[in-house]
Order: C-alpha cells, then sequence, then structure tokens
C-alpha cells in the first residue's frame, strides 16, 4: 500500500511563531502524500476575550455555545487555517486548508446531551466517512491541511479536538494506504521519567502498555494520547509516533526519535 | 463548451440571514459547474470595531494593514465562508470553501505602492491563473465557494475585491467552458431611472454603452459593474448578467430577468 503521514500540531508550534516556521519548512520537505492537522492554541482565547466571548465551562470541561462555535469558526478556520496555507505556499508546497465541513469530509453529529451538554460540539463516525474526495486532492498532488472543525450536515458547524481528526482521518485512510499519524507534542516522546527529556520510550504495543501501566510509570496527562494511538493502530492505522515536531524528518523516515505505537 | 455558472454575492445578501437563506435554497437546487464568490459585508467592520481595529482611510478609500488582513483572513476566510459552506452543505449541495491562496487558485502581487499604499491588497492577473485544480474539483462534483482573498506566493494572504475575483476566474474559466457571470446586487438589473425598479435595461453591449453614456441615461455607481463586464465579455466570457439575487433562477435560464452584458 501506497504510504501517506498525517501529522498533527498543537498550540505548542502555532503559538510560536519561530516553532511554526521551522516546522512548516520541514513539512514542506516531505515528499509524498501528506495531511496536516492543526488544533486551535491560545488565539481563539486572546480574541475571544478581546470580543468579550465568556468562556462556559461546566465541570472545568469548556462548553461550545453559539458564540463560541462562531468564534472557533473563524479562528481556526480563517485565520489560522489560512496563514498555514499562505505559508507553505509561499514553500511551494501546495497546501490546500478544510474544514470537515467543505465538500463533507468530516459529517459529525452534535454531542448528545446527557449530564453536560457541550453545545456545538461534534463527534464523529468513522464508518460515515468517505475518503473519496481527499484521495482525488492528493492525487492531484495537494497537500490538505485541516482545521479542527466539523458540521452536522443540517447546517451547523462543530467544534471537534484536532487529535480526534487526526485519528478519525487517519483510520478511515488505512483503507487505502499505509499510514503513518505523528502526534506533535512539546516533549520528544511518551518519556519514562518526566523529569528526563531523554528518557523517551521507543516502542509501546498492548502488551508494554500493560506492563508499563501495572509499572506506574506513566503519568495521568500521557495516557490518553496512548489510549488513543492503540485505538487507531486497533482500527488499522499501520503507525502512530508520538513524538516532538523538531523531529519531524526523523520521524518520517526510518530513524524514529519518538515513541512508535503498534498494534 | 460545457456551461458554467460563477455568481457573485455581496453585502445585500450577507448582511440579511432571511436573504442569505432563500438565495443558498435557489443556489443549491441549480444544475450543473457552478462557483459562488462571496464579498464581506458589514460583518468584518463590526467585529472589526469590537476587537479596535481602527480602519485607516487615505483619500476615502480603506488601507488593508497588517491587523486589517488578519481581521479579513479570519472574517472572510473563516466566518463566512464556512458558514456559507454549512449552509449549502445542509442543503446538499457538495460546497468546498476555498481562499485565493488554497492550492494557489489566486496568486496576486501585492498592489505596488503609487501615491497611495493600499497596503495588503492583492492584484490578480489573468494569464498567472492554472484552471485545472479548479476543473478537478467541477468534474468531482464539487462547487467552489470562494472568499475575496489572494496570496502574494510568498507567504502572506491578501485582500481582493470579490467583483474582481469572479470576474478573473470568469475570463480564466472560459477558456475551457461557456462562461455566464452573474453578478447579484441589490436592483433587478441595470436601471435606465433609478427611480424605477421596472425600467432594467435588458441588454447592453459596447454601441448601446456608448449611446446611453453619451444620452447621460447611467448613474456614476453603475458605471464600473459595465466596465468590469464588458472587459470581462471582451476577454472571454460570453455572457454576463447584472441583477437581483432573488432572480438567480430566472437569470440561470433563458428567461433573463436582469442586464444581460455581451460583447
Amino acid at each position: 500500500m501506497e504510504k501517506i503521514f498525517i501529522i498533527k500540531i498543537g498550540g505548542n508550534i502555532l503559538d510560536d511563531p519561530d516553532k511554526e516556521f521551522s516546522f512548516l519548512k520541514k513539512f514542506s520537505s516531505l515528499e509524498g502524500k501528506r495531511i496536516l492537522v492543526h488544533g486551535g492554541g491560545v488565539l481563539a482565547t486572546q480574541i475571544g476575550n478581546k470580543l468579550e466571548i465568556k468562556a462556559t465551562l461546566v465541570d472545568g470541561r469548556r462548553i461550545t455555545d453559539r458564540e463560541t462555535i462562531d468564534l472557533v469558526t473563524m479562528v481556526y478556520g480563517g485565520l489560522i487555517n489560512k496563514k498555514l496555507v499562505a505559508s507553505l505556499q509561499g514553500m511551494k508546497c501546495n497546501a490546500i486548508g478544510l474544514t470537515g465541513a467543505d465538500a463533507n469530509i468530516l459529517p459529525a453529529v452534535k454531542r448528545p446531551v446527557t449530564t453536560i451538554d457541550y453545545g456545538f460540539v461534534g463527534d464523529i463516525k468513522v464508518k460515515d466517512l468517505s475518503i473519496e474526495v481527499l484521495e482525488g486532492l492528493l492525487n492531484a498532488g495537494l497537500v490538505p491541511v485541516m482545521a479542527p472543525l466539523t458540521h452536522d450536515s443540517k447546517g451547523q458547524m462543530l467544534n471537534t479536538n484536532a487529535d480526534t481528526i487526526a485519528s478519525a482521518l487517519a483510520v478511515a485512510l488505512s483503507a487505502k494506504y499505509s499510514v503513518r499519524l505523528l502526534y506533535c507534542f512539546e516533549k520528544k516522546g511518551v518519556l519514562l521519567n518526566v523529569e528526563d527529556d531523554d528518557s523517551v520510550i521507543e516502542l509501546i504495543d498492548k502488551n508494554i502498555y500493560q506492563t508499563l501501566l501495572q509499572e506506574g510509570k506513566l503519568t495521568k496527562g500521557i495516557l490518553p494520547k496512548i489510549d488513543n494511538a492503540l485505538d487507531a493502530v486497533n482500527a488499522g492505522v499501520a503507525e502512530v509516533i508520538i513524538g516532538e515536531a523538531d523531529d519531524l524528518i526523523a520521524n518520517s523516515g526510518e530513524e524514529i526519535k519518538g515513541t512508535l505505537v503498534k498494534k
């Protein structure tokens, strides 16, 4: 199967112009099929504060009310997405910026209200995704840049976590491609000792994960990332790498510097 | 040659939710290839005011400074564009929202500084446009929705008038398609008597235009629209119609209700 990279970046890159530039230079130098998925960063909060859109929190979780979905549509889908696209175009990388509403790439369902009403948040069902349009774009040599937004197919934009979008696309594309999903975060990988940046765990699979859990070696913060990665490989994604954006070149080749998650 | 419609809407539709909904219903019911080009409306000004971005005017013309290009990238490329796309998707029209930076659809040049520095405003050279990507999208059954933004191919987004984008795309696509360009505005067409909404001039060509000019029948405000339309038909666009969004169905068929501009 043909290889494809799906690379997710978040606030630690988007909030730092130098890191962003350096990442985009590396990303644009990669060859072959690839998709960039970006998160939001602090910009939405900063602009939201200026617009006096108050963050609504329920049990510590941010609720996407009507004002907030417009805010993130504007900031994620407009400002961040198009600036990334323009920068990549300036580096001769033929980027095309999209949300999940565009070409119906990511239909979602507004999260059902149980104890908490999260508002305009979209849950993706991977089996509902069609990869036909993405395939067409990729085959035309284009590089999709995805904002963390979906839609409900009834006219409403929805807010969806960028990690979730990256793994949904990775799983859907694994039907036709050998997918390597890269989660870029602030550390060089999953660390055995959070105080020691060089203590990267090179490989995690189901058994290693169980052992690490039993030995109490993993911090609470990293668990969702590993769960998410294991879910992706169980659903057909060839490889997931959790690592640092700075190591993109290594992590797109054979000499992996981050944590490789395999089935 | 295959037909294609390029339809431009501006503030009088975008600023009125009922008119917008009604227009999108009609637009989504059209068959065949079509592209929607939208302007900005009052939203950028409203949000700009809240963000305390001051409009810089030189000789009565608004200058696109750094804060303003970020503002319009966000509002035109994000909020307006994605809401239109989500609405169209809700009407089963497979829209894909794009700026001129996406897939390098509209490379432009930052307007050279002469007496006035317009800031981040992009001038398009039609001969630089490649329609290959648009053709691919159209052939895949997608309906491009274009925001009034271009880029300088060096990493910078640029602000470009929506009428200009519509005519540039119309001229470029006329190499392969029989293009009907529809400019939707607040009147039913070019009026012989601005006080009388029923005095629509049915046909304008070069000779009729000269006669109307000599007889002093045209108001100053409509002249740039007619000049623009005549330039487009002279450059290969089959037909331009200046009319009301409400008459979209008529104006996409044979029973034209607006002003037809032909060579």
